[in-house]
């Protein structure tokens, strides 16, 4: 049930313990800091050692508090923060923000002092943001309330931060201030004893005054709830990550700086994409998304109109839209004999369409109001020449009527200036929600952003159809294997349960007795493979079980005797001699593996020997809808190789989707499979797994 | 021979051709930027209808003024600029600055107008910048010469800024002026009827003022003359370069702006790095990496320890170190133990090294002590917290103690904050040439290019050992082709002309008659390969005119037929029959092509499917030093393929970077060959092409 955190962001009253009058302490501060930025509710300094704090009545315990406070700050020393805690809750205080440190993050005495915490909160039913926090911030006007020692107070706008760390939520606290980016709620998460983003992504949801949601994270709370959050609020609020640890440097930091659990980063991206969150890499690229989406003005499409006066900014313009693959396409020939009546000859009618330095305000309202409807989006570059005749105002004003005829389409406009003589342009510009840059690059990286969250938009967000499935028969499959302390399956036993979720597996027979070879061979289709399967045989290429390229009934006698020789050397106990036919095709991999903080993983990439050396491969985490499995498939380098190429008719992507869509419901319905790996998985003609390694989970009945 | 700039940046007295006192009068506002700027020599406006400019008496014509006069600046119509340029001519003002549009980048008239201004330059041995241009700056003290219409004149510094875009130049300046970055020169090149870059170049070489140069480029007046002087003047003064049309969009404007060649981004990339330059490909990342290397402060390597008191900034700093391949290593176990004596225990003592929010100046100044020692660089984050005992100085003087104990290890500071409070630290840090940036990504692509310059300064810049070539034979190969008409050359030929420069053929014979099969058959090793070698035909392997794994006598006559039929259909009048051993080892193609802008241009890759699906392929310019052959190598992204795998030793890089090398002296030395194709070159226990394919440069004796 999701949590009501509307006392805790708007209480009535706010208590702050251990405010004192002394210069430097930190609850002193964050008292003044609920003053100072106007709090509307009720101030309670609590301090046995004060009377009157700031003019405030100080009182001596929480227990002493009047009715109406509806949530304390805590800036006390750590020893004193369980009592403290528990002493809220008797009085029926049941929101907390506890900035102390000296919890988790800080030795085994802290590890201990958090999970007290953690079993307080639980036992109590408390909403505790922090411990080690820098605090909460509401700027709705209603509100104003500064909870935390942050110097920066955000004007109201319609964001709302949820930020892991502290210091670098302050540093983005100065910068959204810089850019006129109004900030609803802030809120700092530390430790995350109590609350974590899911508890405020969640509640954020029914909040109307918030469009844009933008986190901050280290690690997830709990990535499948986060998810399936995101999935549903990110429809009508985008939401912009920031997650560092992205790299193997960051993710070593982050592990020894708040002890979470360090994923790999082509993972965390799968994830962010899957759940529909725009994933940023920097503070600057942040700010950037932020900016230009907070305007709404989001394009059908990425096809993009350049015009600019100067013509050095238009290339550097479109070499940046290149690179962010939007489309600077050439203008259709009616258009351009349309310009060409009224642009000076010398004017370049490309696009970009360079309108030179004597383009008039004219020029750029009839330019635009002529292109604007043949694309998406423009990007209008406008750094007044030296010898300008007309106020630059007047260029603002036709650019905004453009703007209106055209309200689907963003316009993003740049100066490459950021001269003070431009500020009623930029004013005029600002008033009617059309952003302006200094930068080219800046315009385009916003404008990439606007093209991200429409294809974000345009996903199609319908549940896949159903697949059927045969899920008690895989279930007793692995059951079996498992009651008989197996840690993994044979292929046979692989290709029933493959078989249970319609994962297509190469035809195969086991031939035990020399005896069988003969009427075997005689209606076999040659080439074939022969293989030992064995339950403890792993990676079977490795060890000299595989034997492909049997041409006939001798070669088929002499694969059999060295497999055998292989089953008797290695010892394997349980292993018998597989025969298959050789498949054509493109050799692939699919795999799935367990991932500590996502749970099932699904690996796709080209098999045999490149998927080792190049490590070209994309990953999903399950559940893998149809469009994501397809977006894999398409997004590894060697992906070209997989469309019609050299004689080799194409592979089916669809179906090849909805196999990956299927392993990844495997790998959600049956937990007690730990990995699978299908290489190669042959694409040709017939589509199968030709190997199949499906290990499972160690039973704990039967291990140790 | 070198031209002699020194009296167009330095004249003693400058005419302004056109200067008129209407507001809005480029030649006044010329004009009166010279005089505003403090120009220390004399100003003579020149215009018939004026006695008096700006209260400075004005000549009727050129041929009034005075002697003195070194430099004219023209803005006038431009059908009166060629009487002008000629009048300066006979008056003897050897230096010019064309103001004045219209020329090759507006039509035809232009680029006649353009021509006979070209031819009037030569005739009369001018200095010309421009026509089409903004002016030249020289910010020199001694000088303070402002003769373009920009409104910023920077403050004299260590950097010479060439810009073919005036535009983009005037918001580069403003931009510089903002960092706080000196430009001793500026000019903007326009359409480079006469001066180019090159020239700028070459009399900068010899200027001890400038210490860094910064080229924005939208094509290359003689691109094999700028190496020469890049990789000279690189040596002791980095060239950066913005060079535009980066991409197939930006190069589409290029075209259209300026007229200028287009060229494949990748050989534009190749070739700067072979010159030795810094390439950078945003306004922004030009000013990063400029503050940056202005300091001088260049890294051995590139370990780097990053400090913080603020964890997540930590973390956002080591991702942005990973993405730039930035090494952040483990600290050594005993000064993690030195560090552990006096930080608290809450702090983390991994790298990035947290010290948390308490951390005094001591602790910083401390842990750099200890740290960077043993590092290359560091990067260290101060951002004061809410509580701060000391004054921020007392940081800032404890970085600059251990900044001086280290001279030859950059410390990079960043604030996370643009607070005014902290302008006393970045004062003291400034002056002790320590850089300061607010957020930590900008910090970390400074570094980055910090150590791209030290990289470029360890690539061994010695000449490539002589290699033995006998050019003779090789040019009287191809010269004999020629002769006979032909645009290839056979099999044989292109093996003999290879072996000229030492590139090794796989040995090959023809049979010719049927007869001949049984007597090579009795000495072949098997398995053979069987092609048509004809000059008209090109590309062998998709007309059928090569047959793999022959095994004996008999496949060797069956293909000798099918050979044969391919000759007589396709009507190959000197088609002969070519057999050559199947050579074991990893496909390549090793191949030169002749790029319109650069000239020969070789090519590197993995051969096979691969290289047409996957565009996996890496250039060079030749000459190419082994140097760069062996990056070419190294940087496909299939190059692990190339390292011991699966069982096949690993390639001779070495060897295949001479053959790479050998091959750019052959396209150089003989300019006759259009085009070599060695597809595949087999890299195994031999290193030979397989495959050679040679066309000649249509000889105009025999063509049309």
């Amino acid at each position: 049930m999701p949590k009501d955190l509307t006392k805790l962001l708007a209480p009535r009253g706010v208590a702050v313990i251990g405010a004192s009058p002394r210069p430097g302490s930190v609850a002193g501060e964050i008292l003044r800091n609920v003053v100072r930025c106007g709090y509307t509710g009720a101030v309670y300094p609590v301090n046995p050692k004060y009377d009157v704090v700031d003019d405030l009545q100080c009182y001596r315990s929480v227990s002493d508090l009047p009715s109406g406070v509806d949530l304390a700050v805590l800036a006390i020393n750590r020893d004193l923060v369980l009592d403290a805690v528990e002493e809220c809750a008797q009085t029926g205080i049941h929101n907390l923000v506890i900035i102390t440190a000296g919890f988790k993050e800080s030795g085994d005495d802290g590890v201990k002092r958090e999970e007290r915490l953690e079993r307080l909160i639980e036992e109590k039913e408390l909403n505790v943001v922090g411990p080690n926090c820098m605090g909460i911030i509401n700027s709705d006007p209603a509100v104003c309330l500064n909870a935390s020692f942050s110097r920066w107070f955000p004007h109201d706008g319609e964001i709302a931060f949820v930020s892991q760390s502290g210091s670098l939520g302050e540093t983005v606290l100065e910068f959204f201030a810089e850019m006129n980016l109004g900030i609803s709620q802030f809120v700092n998460l530390g430790n995350r004893a109590g609350l974590s983003e899911n508890d405020f992504l969640e509640h954020l949801a029914n909040d109307d005054h918030i469009r844009l949601v933008f986190l901050y994270l280290e690690s997830f709370a709990d990535p499948y709830l986060f998810r399936r959050l995101v999935e549903r609020v990110g429809r009508s609020k985008p939401v912009v990550v920031l997650k560092s640890g992205r790299t193997q440097a960051g993710a070593a930091a982050v592990a020894s700086h708040t002890g979470s659990l360090t994923t790999s980063d082509a993972i965390v991206d799968a994830f962010l994409t899957q759940s529909g969150a725009i994933r940023v890499s920097s503070i600057k690229e942040a700010l950037t998304v932020l900016g230009a989406v907070k305007w709404g003005v989001i394009p059908e499409s990425n096809k993009t109109v350049i015009l600019t006066n100067a013509g050095g900014a238009g290339i550097i313009a479109a070499d940046a839209c290149e690179r962010e693959q939007i489309a600077v396409p050439a203008l259709a020939p009616a258009v351009t004999v349309k310009l060409a009546s009224f642009l000076p000859p010398e004017a370049g009618l490309g696009n970009p369409i360079d309108m030179i330095a004597t383009a008039s305000s004219a020029d750029y309202e009839r330019t635009l109001h002529e292109t604007l409807p043949t694309v998406d989006a423009a990007i209008v570059i406008f750094r007044p020449p030296l010898v300008f005749k007309e106020a630059t105002e007047a260029v603002a004003d036709g650019i905004v009527r453009v703007a209106e005829e055209n309200p689907g389409k963003p316009i993003l406009v740049c100066t490459l200036s950021r001269s003070a003589d431009l500020s009623e342009f930029r004013n005029r510009l600002a008033a009617a929600r059309v952003p302006v840059y200094t930068m080219p690059e800046a315009a385009v990286d916003a404008l990439a952003s606007l093209c991200y969250v429409s294809r974000l938009r345009r996903v199609k967000r319908a549940p896949d159809r159903h697949c059927s499935v045969d899920r008690e028969q895989a279930m007793a499959i692995v059951d079996k294997a498992r009651a008989a302390g197996r840690e993994a399956l044979t292929f046979a036993e692989g290709a029933k349960l493959l078989s249970c979720y319609g994962i297509p597996v190469c035809s195969f027979s086991y031939v035990d007795e020399e005896s069988a070879i003969e009427a075997f061979a005689a209606k076999a289709t040659y080439p074939l493979v022969a293989k030992v399967d064995a339950p403890d045989l792993f990676h079977r290429f490795e060890h000299g079980a595989v034997i492909t390229g049997i041409k006939d009934v001798e070669g088929l006698r002499a694969a059999f005797h060295k497999l055998k020789t292989v089953i008797e050397n290695k010892r394997l106990a349980n292993g018998r001699i597989l025969l298959q036919p050789m498949l054509d095709g493109r050799e692939l991999i699919l795999g799935m593996n367990r991932d500590r903080a996502f749970g099932a993983v699904l690996m796709f990439g080209i098999g045999g020997t490149f998927v080792e050396a190049l490590k070209d491969v994309s990953f999903g985490v399950s559940p893998v809808s149809v469009e994501h499995a397809r977006s894999m498939i398409q997004s590894i380098r060697a992906f070209p190789l997989l469309r019609e190429f050299r004689g080799q008719p194409a592979v089916d992507i669809s179906r090849l989707a909805t196999i990956l869509h299927r392993l990844g419901r495997l790998s959600l319905d049956i937990p007690q499979i730990a990995e699978i790996d299908l290489n190669p998985f042959m694409a040709g003609q017939e589509m199968a797994a030709v190997d199949v390694l499906i290990r499972l989970q160690a039973n704990s009945q039967h291990s140790g």
